[in-house]
């Protein structure tokens, strides 16, 4: 087995790389020279206040250098992959904010013994050089009902702590474990993950996940195969709150919350947007006021296919503090708005009726409309096949099917309705049923012919000028939208040269409309035809080998055929 | 073959999940009854301005209802899972903000057939009926030489097209590919991706990877062995910028851009970070000056593991546009501080010194203290192997290994420097090398007692009762970041009774002294000697049965052994 493939440039250069990326792309972050240490770029903007400075071992982006910026961190310090920094290097860090004015420099530390002893060692060693340094840390994972000797470990919670904080030196409180504000933490992952070079830090079968575990991949609670999203958070937020559990969040009806529902690596948004959705209604089902909620990246652990839900009461101070502006890049865009109880449905204004649905009142028109749709419908049915032999030739062979389908729906619909006198109505109506049930790339190109035409032909404006106006509009729709052009083998082909003749209704004497309609159909037909020769550069039969295609294109035929039907009833007419 | 799991309540209603889970955790979003449309809460806002609509198939989150807020779209409409939305609900769409007041609506729509017959239906039906309606297609896929008639795909650079628009109706502009604004996007994968249910959509062998393919696992150009994210980036940056591709970004040097490093759902975030500082250095190298930078989850692919790069030129208006303020959940925290020129690396102010380094002058104590400092290094090597054997009984069986590297990283000092006659520098130095040298946790540990004890050790305070304060302050420190206590097994079970005897240096009177030390020195060996009873519960002892270890704990006899041969070079001096 070989250790996964990265997008890295080398096992051993990733962190540094990493960082440099992060603070190229940001224009308030600096790299302290020599270390792995991320600085911000005003250090002067801290003189007089109390520095705050995080840090511990990398895969965990954007944590915690992402954090930094006014109103959070000062500073961040980096160890390698998921391994603690050198005390030197965070020494250097708290220096740099002393030697900037910092009146004092607290370290928010993840509880886990190589980043107390390293983040202790420095805070020691700064103090013996006269710098005022204390030190929090923090320990909010509720995975394990009896913590060991070496508490509960620090998780996502801690970018909580980043942003919440009084910015003054807590001194007494050591660990925010019996704070009012320590936020409890649990995750759930469906996948490990793998330190760049190594094989992954556990196995974990296909189909399965586990409850609990560390941002290092450190043993859960629990395994079980992936359950729904919905029974998943509320196996999460039952464990979280469990009064039995020794590392248990107190919560109760009432309480209000802010939640990070945090994307562990490499789950899809798609996913974290349905997780979060179910920690929404499962805290709301307990009573629990979802105040604020970020979901997101924000305590990864490298790929990791898992999520983990971070919730901490908050009071009005504490969401203040949330609320607050700053200028850290991995702090999320929220809106300060109590999510809980607001409303987010907006009824529709209009209730749209479908045109078909509608009621209308015949005119002049109708008669020969009719009649006109009724050639249509039955011609479709009778060219069905024909027009599903041409479509094997170049697609999947229903063409003939899709158009039978157009033609059943009209018939139905004229035997309930009146057609209306208003011919753009009319259209309207055609486009509604082609739209819903013809289905597929022609169904939606019929109804935009049919639509943009409507709007040329009204009740008072319905001679043969406007009828050529509207066809042309049709016919620009269907490029516009569609994309293709005459000459692509479609059923611009038979439509195109149709039109061309059509636009001359507009100039043409009444007497001659006749002679125009029937060049037009003329054209279409050889239009049709004449797609035999044309290779396929738009829709399914574009990616056909042009060789094999010798037949002329169906939906061309089908044009043709459509409009061949209507000058029949047009012919028949006069 | 079965499908992934994935962590949501069903494949039928992942997109309605999803979207509700977006807008319950946004606070100024809302979703329309009856469709799958995203509005602004604050509707009312629109009143007289042209509105802006986007939207697609589902599985591109945050794409595209992430990016509804004041400064960005008006609304979305998504579609199933890779599928474009009903015409129906894109009208359902621009009714609703046509009732709202807006002046009009612009469509914002990725180069798909789908989209664009389905958003340019609705268009032609919101017309029929009065409200002014425009369409911009995004289309800046850079992969194909030669695309073909349907067009460059739309990618993450609709993501800026949301940002970056003048918010009056276009009309003429149809298309967004020769515009001045025409990002460039291609992206790369080492993964497929998985439609809910579905299995995934293309095959690619674990340490191969994909350029060019689209957002929906369309084929890309080429497919090669996963290089190093530099030649990647670079491979890209080439392949998009080459003039003989008729879809390529022009781009020359001192041109300005804004750059969007993508992630197409599952690349960890450090592989990102080291992707956006390779497309930095590269646009860099070329001669481009990177102006902004946005790094993360944008226009996704399920949890495909790749990234997409998109470039856009930006002038000072194009600048304005990206730093205006939004209240779009998923835009990210930028900076408005132009990227390329920027200072981003901090001098150090003080170059530290370790304490080993130093010079130092001698003093009167200065000869005491190093015999001390002899006797202990050659003791600890005496009992290097007795301390080996104790801790392989419980551990890895180096702590006699470990504390002799620190005996003679001592012995090697002190054959190069003077023992400075504050014994808190020496304490200082002795810390120093320890946590250079001596290793692992007790190395830090060591390091932490002497260096919180060295404080208060100084020329002028080192008597007795100077001493007692600083051998207590040590454990102090020693037992909070450590996190142990008395009875955990650990070094501190021969450390603390001595203290607590030391302790009465402070107030003993100066003939009494050797009598405390030597009381001491008892009380840490029968303390080391208890810890046979104890049972492990910190350290790496901590994971072994209690019955296992019969033996006394080998940091707590080292301790003893230090404090027995320190009083010994005493007792020899008296």
């Amino acid at each position: 087995m070989e250790p996964q493939k990265k997008l890295i440039n080398s096992a051993e250069s990733c962190v540094d790389d990493a960082l440099l990326g992060l603070v190229r792309a940001s224009g308030g972050l600096s790299l302290l020279k020599g270390h792995r240490v991320v600085l911000r770029s005003d250090l002067e903007n801290l003189k007089g206040k109390v520095a705050l400075l995080s840090g511990g071992g990398s895969g965990h982006e954007p944590a915690h250098a992402g954090y930094i910026g006014a109103g959070m961190l000062s500073a961040a310090v980096a160890g390698g992959v998921f391994a603690s920094p050198p005390p030197g290097s965070i020494l250097a860090a708290i220096l740099s904010l002393h030697n900037a004015g910092a009146s004092g420099v607290l370290l928010i530390v993840k509880n886990y013994t190589g980043d107390r002893l390293n983040f202790g060692l420095a805070a020691e060693q700064a103090r013996n050089q006269g710098v005022a340094v204390d030190m929090v840390i923090v320990a909010e994972d509720c995975a394990f009902d009896q913590p060991s000797k070496a508490g509960r470990r620090g998780l996502c919670g801690t970018v909580f702590i980043h942003k919440v904080h009084n910015n003054s030196l807590i001194d007494v409180l050591f660990t925010l474990e019996t704070a009012q504000l320590t936020p409890g933490t649990l995750g759930v992952s469906l996948s490990p993950c793998s330190v760049p070079g190594c094989l992954p830090s556990f196995d974990l079968p296909p189909g399965d996940m586990e409850v609990g575990l560390g941002i290092h991949g450190e043993p859960g609670i629990k395994r079980s195969k992936v359950a729904s999203a919905d029974e998943v958070v509320k196996t999460m937020i039952d464990h979280m709150t469990n009064p039995s559990s020794q590392s248990h969040l107190p919560l109760k009806s009432g309480d209000s919350v802010v939640v990070c529902v945090n994307n562990l690596g490499a789950l899809s948004c798609l996913e974290m947007a349905v997780v979060t959705r179910s920690a929404i209604i499962c805290l709301e089902s307990l009573g629990v006021v979802v105040a604020r909620v970020m979901s997101g990246l924000f305590m990864t652990s490298l790929e990791m296919a898992g999520v983990s839900l971070t919730l901490m009461r908050a009071d009005k101070e504490t969401l203040r503090l949330i609320d607050a502006k700053t200028t850290a890049p991995a702090w999320p865009n929220l809106s300060n708005v109590c999510l809980s109880g607001r409303s987010y449905i907006t009824e529709p204004q209009t209730t749209f009726k479908r045109p078909q649905d509608e009621k209308h009142s015949e005119g002049p028109l109708s008669p020969v409309m009719h009649k006109a749709l009724e050639k249509i419908c039955s011609t479709l049915l009778e060219k069905q096949e024909e027009l599903n032999s041409l479509d094997r030739a170049s697609g999947d062979g229903d063409c003939g099917n899709t158009h039978a389908q157009a033609a059943r729906a009209i018939q139905e619909w004229l035997q309930g309705h009146v057609v209306p006198g208003c011919p753009g109505k009319l259209l309207s109506v055609v486009a509604g049923l082609v739209q819903e049930k013809m289905g597929g790339s022609s169904g939606a190109l019929y109804s935009l012919f049919l639509t943009a035409a409507a709007g040329h032909v009204t009740e008072g404006r319905s001679n043969a000028a406007a009828w050529a106006t509207a066809m042309n509009a049709g016919t620009e729709a269907m490029k516009k939208y569609g994309g293709a052009a005459p000459g692509d083998r479609t059923m611009l082909d038979a439509l195109c040269p149709a039109v061309d003749e059509l636009i001359k209704l507009a100039t043409a004497p009444s007497g001659g409309h006749m002679a125009v309609l029937q060049s037009a159909v003329k054209k279409a037909a050889s239009g049709a035809e004449a797609t035999r020769d044309l290779k396929a550069r738009a829709g399914r039969a574009s990616y056909i080998s042009p060789n094999l295609v010798s037949l002329p294109d169906p939906g061309a035929v089908a044009v043709a055929t459509i409009l061949k039907a209507i000058l029949e009833v047009l012919e028949g007419r006069k």
